[in-house]
């Protein structure tokens, strides 16, 4: 690990009308950032790309602000300390940071969490130990709140939130049926241990669907919106629970879709069926349960109970076509960049 | 009390198409019926109409099984005892029933309820202390959860059930704003204590519901839909909590209405600002909740801490055209029919 010259970094060039494009986003070198006092000199070892990337990009009013036009990327980070000027922390640590779409960053001490190498590989912490797997754990039990017995449905099944929530469903004693997009794919949900593995490329997608959930949905964990929101709504079962973290099929729309307007039929249907439709974050539970789910999650990776599966691109400058892709549903697992070796 | 020789009773003759007309109602004489043993004969003194049963003259899939044609129209009703042939029952009692829309009946004496006449006019059993009562109080306490300081929009106000939501949403320290249709209206709310009143007639509805809630809404209690919706969704804070109990708006849609589509839009609401939105019919919380309510709501009704108002119709034969302005948002309070005199 030599110390470079210089940070490379991507910046937001302008705000993507629709499906991102390369043109959105600009490669640029700047001198490497000077820690102060409690701070640390970073270099990027792996960064993650995940769906929620596209709304930063928008200015549209949500949960976030925006990344502002010419500033850096958002994004979770694992790095290595390469310079340290907070006394509990030295050269050579790995941490888990938001450093952004760069080689390099400064971050505050108090803003990293030190991540032990000899517990699992590093970069899990951004996926299956991370935000991810903690999206899926604390939607699923505590909003979807899965009883054994009961049905649970998750899209983007493979991706590393959905492959914890059926994962999760499996082991609280409910049945898990995953979506997702090829043969390939829902495969490897039969690897995972799923009950059923539904493409939701095949042309009869929605009968494969209703026929793989005889006794209805009770819990339908919404990570992707479209037409897989469509063929799940007249399955749900009265009382049934939707944690919405996640609506991927709509990000990129520039408008309302055309008619009819299907929103009255929706509330009508929330209301006959008593469902809850609840959307969240993950960070509304940290502080309640992000210590049970690293207990509960680093003991279920250990013990083969739940197994994961990365998608590995080599080299920061490809993250914007990789970002793209995964909007296209083109990755398989959870989808990081290799910024540098260890 | 002259024990006649016939029942008068209004069948449904067919299903309707958008707004009930009154050639869907037929008005049929037939004999008494007998009581067997274990029953009661049934003098029908008030007759309930809600907007629930819109829903059962529709043979779409719903929570509850429809009304068959040339079926009694079906309906919560308070009743005289003419004959009781059940030992826990003597002629002259009054009971809560669901005799439906008829002059007399046959119940079984387990699936009626005693009213004592000392504590309160009978009819409120079918209001206030009753069935839309306990609607408002168990969905905004046990989903809606309003906290001290909080915002509580309500729509139709005036009704039995928004009434009860905005007056207990005062009870527990939050701000209640209703909204109904007309000045009339918006002038008894005041009456009743609510915080501000908006008149959903109002060109600029929209703005004035924006003023009236600086601080956001933070539990809509849904009970209409349509246009009042359209207002709230943009007012909702984050964590915002809303019960859907009606949706009078759309009960006479008879396909959805033209786009675009805005579904897609209000999940992302829900997505962006953590929202819970949650279907629920009062049956749900009858076990543990009907107890509470109405040890808490006569309390509150004989304090003068939670008013009511009735808009009671004379004679059964009125019930069709009461019951289509009910839709219309004609009623002015609770509407009931007064089939018999005590």
């Amino acid at each position: 690990m030599s110390q470079p010259a210089e940070n490379t970094r991507i910046v937001l060039a302008s705000r993507p009308v629709g499906e991102p494009q390369p043109s959105d986003f600009r490669i640029e070198s700047a001198p490497l950032p000077v820690p102060g006092e409690g701070q640390l000199l970073l270099e990027t070892r792996y960064l993650s790309l995940d769906p929620y990337m596209r709304g930063r990009m928008s200015d549209a009013e949500s949960y976030a602000d925006p990344v502002a036009l010419g500033h850096v990327m958002v994004g979770g980070t694992v790095c290595t300390v390469i310079e340290s000027r907070d006394p509990g922390y030295s050269s050579g640590d790995v941490v888990l940071s938001f450093s952004g779409w760069q080689s390099h960053s400064v971050a505050d001490a108090k803003h990293v969490r030190k991540i032990d190498p000899s517990l699992a590989p590093v970069e899990t912490a951004l996926g299956v130990l991370g935000m991810p797997g903690f999206t899926g754990y604390a939607g699923l039990l505590r909003i979807g709140k899965p009883q054994p017995g009961e049905t649970v449905v998750v899209a983007a099944a493979t991706g590393p939130v959905g492959s914890a929530v059926g994962q999760i469903a499996r082991i609280k004693g409910a049945r898990a049926v995953g979506i997702a997009g090829g043969p390939e794919k829902c495969a490897y949900l039969h690897e995972l241990g799923f009950d059923a593995a539904i493409d939701h490329r095949a042309p009869d997608f929605a009968d494969q669907l209703a026929a793989a959930v005889p006794n209805g949905i009770d819990v339908y964990f919404e990570n992707v919106g479209g037409q897989v929101w469509d063929a799940v709504l007249p399955l749900l079962n009265t009382y049934a629970r939707v944690p919405v973290c996640g609506l991927i099929a709509n990000y990129n729309l520039t408008s309302a879709p055309a008619g009819p307007d299907r929103a009255p039929a929706l509330m009508s249907r929330i209301l006959t069926k008593s469902l809850t439709v609840r959307g969240f974050i993950q960070s509304e539970f940290v502080k309640e349960s992000f210590a049970d789910f690293m207990l509960d999650m680093s003991g279920w990776v250990r013990d083969g109970k739940v197994g994961y599966r990365e998608d590995i691109v080599d080299g920061l400058t490809n993250a914007p076509e990789a970002f793209i892709g995964l909007l296209r549903g083109k990755n398989f697992g959870k989808l990081l960049v290799k910024v540098a070796d260890a």
